[in-house]
């Protein structure tokens, strides 16, 4: 098993190989196991950005406004939409950072329960999330309430349940844990908060371009997630908000804008809502990001979600299998579910001194991202990591734990 | 005067003729008014974003937010501060699109004067302005208080003086307005608004690389301010935030996310905010815009404002006499400020037919842009704008009129 020509056998295996060349992967050895933290370059980015920067910007001017800069947006939203989301025509709309995608969804799912003042999340959701709610709740006099659960796993269904009555509001969790990988039940938890009378906000950043997603189907009502992880749109690239159909005439984001409003270059006084997702929006589309973004998100859809969900499970099986066999005597164990079915894309390794192994191991070079207390995360970003890294990398953590 | 070997005369002696070829210009006889819109693309501006993209997203991965990509919001903030905005350091953070800046700081400075219900504004405000104040007017449950002037001017301070009292929480002004470019007092007018207890903030879009700015001598709290007009920062690029040294222990924006955290990367529970500037941050900063804005930024610096401004003002005039002696024969008047003191860097002119004469003009190779109800607004951005612009732009605006 722990043999390499087995990982150089796995990777010429793989349907996806070809998809690997369509990223830049420099010539210095590194082992990269942090795409889903920041995915790699795309080779067709730089392209796209001269075409956007010197052709359309350079050339066109402002008149690249009326030439499908306006409508970037949703455009790019429904591509991501149709092909990783699960999400129908106009629905998807990419602006903004998470975070304030993530205020903006959840502020408007606040107003729609007046009289409900509970937010139900997680205690170990990402932090960004817990600090927008923080926010909110303060501001609106709601309550948070936290449901405490088991690190290597996120909130079940059950739990949240528990928690749900008459005063929920709304129930904000992440799909996929940013530290275990794993994979909550959303379609069960939106039922049960639905029958609550609360809303849903799902944040997909660790799903999305990792597991197939299907938020028509779940019953999502708003979800929201970044583009410079598995979707590989550079750093700090907008993020994405999705409002289902039923709710779009209604719900309202509270960052009135000139591009959220019908006939933004009338200009005219007092804020109208635009026509469904575009009310989501706020100001002018950052169309050099915009174009990075969709750069990457069209390789991830040229490969397609079920191929990278396969080899997604292959890589974290094949991870898992190296942990138990090399590092589980070394003092190290698997801080992600085992089961393959609710396991995201990267895998979580448990050792007490994580914190200054991490960097010790990328003075080795290979990168991973430590996570407080006692996690160093190995993202496997499927179509830029091979097995030879996977083996390389935890080779070499085995090689630095056995000095110690 | 209407000769165009004058034009090209003053061309010749412009002292900053040679930052034009700093800028790229198609060979394609298009005449550009509308540079404080959207500003040229600079010719170093693809270079740089190929050593982000290509050199550190391709090479660095995800060591780039160690080196460098972190801090982007505030060292090019700052740079813009000290050259720009006549801010000392650690005042400035360039991140978001101006709306959601413009929210942030309005929502922090309502919180700040609790208590204090009234939003004072300009019935011309530009629109997203308006619509952020109306929308948290809405939602903390404030009033605004418009205040109507004449068109072709701004509120002066006597008009402003005359709606603020103790019920004052926030002034909000542009500096410069996006119809008439008519400078407003805003040394004055932040003075008023200070001796009535209330905060300012004033947007600085049509202002910023326009005309010198000395918002820490002026007294201002707040202000923001777009870097994809006369900074050339590219369309949708990132905006500024100025808070003030003195508010920024006590004001406190709203969408709480891990960039504005003290220290984000421990992700650990519960908000604190990060220290001076940093804690207006929400999300990731974007880093391939904030390269874009950085390349604008820098063109403008080494221009220098004093030299901008004076050329600006030659720009302006020479408009303001070409209208009158050919135009205004033909139907149009000046609607910006005859007084240079009180004009930036744009002037309207004023045809009832302007709707529809506008795209007529740019059928004529001339983008100008048109405002409701009855405003072309010929942007004349000093660096990339020439006399011959100036000159060919209104000759083929008389010939177009001539036909009428």
């Amino acid at each position: 098993m722990a043999d390499r020509d087995e990982a150089v056998t796995l990777d010429a295996g793989d349907p996806l190989r070809a998809l690997y060349d369509r990223f830049v992967v420099a010539d210095d050895g590194l082992i990269y196991l942090d795409g889903n933290s920041l995915g790699r370059l795309p080779r067709d980015t730089p392209a796209r950005l001269t075409e956007v920067v010197s052709r359309q910007w350079g050339e066109r001017l402002i008149r690249g406004w009326g030439e499908g800069w306006m409508r970037l947006p949703t455009t790019i939203g429904d591509r991501l939409g149709a092909g990783l989301l699960g999400a129908a025509a106009g629905q998807v709309a990419i602006a903004d950072s998470t975070t304030v995608c993530l205020y903006k969804l959840a502020a408007a799912a606040l107003a729609a329960r007046p009289g409900r003042t509970e937010i139900v999340t997680d205690a170990d959701n990402f932090p960004t999330d817990r600090y927008v709610l923080e926010s909110l709740a303060r501001e609106r006099g709601c309550e948070i309430v936290w449901i405490e659960c088991d690190p290597q796993s996120g909130p079940a269904p059950e739990q949240v349940c528990a928690v749900l009555g008459e005063r929920t509001a709304l129930v904000a969790l992440s799909h996929v844990s940013y530290r275990s990988a794993c994979i909550l039940e959303q379609r069960e938890i939106t039922r049960l908060a639905h029958r609550a009378g609360a809303l849903t906000l799902w944040d997909e950043s660790h799903a999305v371009g990792a597991i197939p997603l299907t938020l028509d189907d779940d019953g999502v009502d708003l979800a929201a997630g970044c583009t410079y992880k598995y979707l590989n749109g550079g750093p700090g690239a907008p993020a994405f908000m999705y409002v289902r159909a039923e709710h779009q005439a209604t719900l309202r984001q509270p960052i009135w804008g000139w591009l959220g409003r019908a006939q933004p270059f009338e200009m005219a006084p007092g804020w109208v809502p635009g026509e469904g997702i575009a009310a989501m929006l706020s100001g002018t589309p950052p169309v050099l990001a915009l174009a990075a973004a969709a750069a990457g998100i069209d390789v991830v859809l040229e490969a397609g979600i079920d191929a990278i969900r396969r080899k997604s499970i292959e890589l974290t099986q094949y991870a898992i299998d190296l942990i138990d066999e090399w590092l589980a005597p070394l003092g190290c164990s698997v801080g992600s579910p085992r089961d393959a079915a609710i396991r995201g894309s990267h895998v979580a390794l448990v050792h007490p001194d994580a914190r200054t192994l991490c960097p010790r191991l990328a003075g080795e070079g290979v990168l991973a991202d430590f996570r407080t207390p006692d996690l160093i995360r190995l993202g496997l970003s499927p179509l830029t990591t091979r097995f030879v890294d996977v083996h390389d990398g935890l080779e070499r953590l085995r090689e630095l734990l056995r000095r110690e």
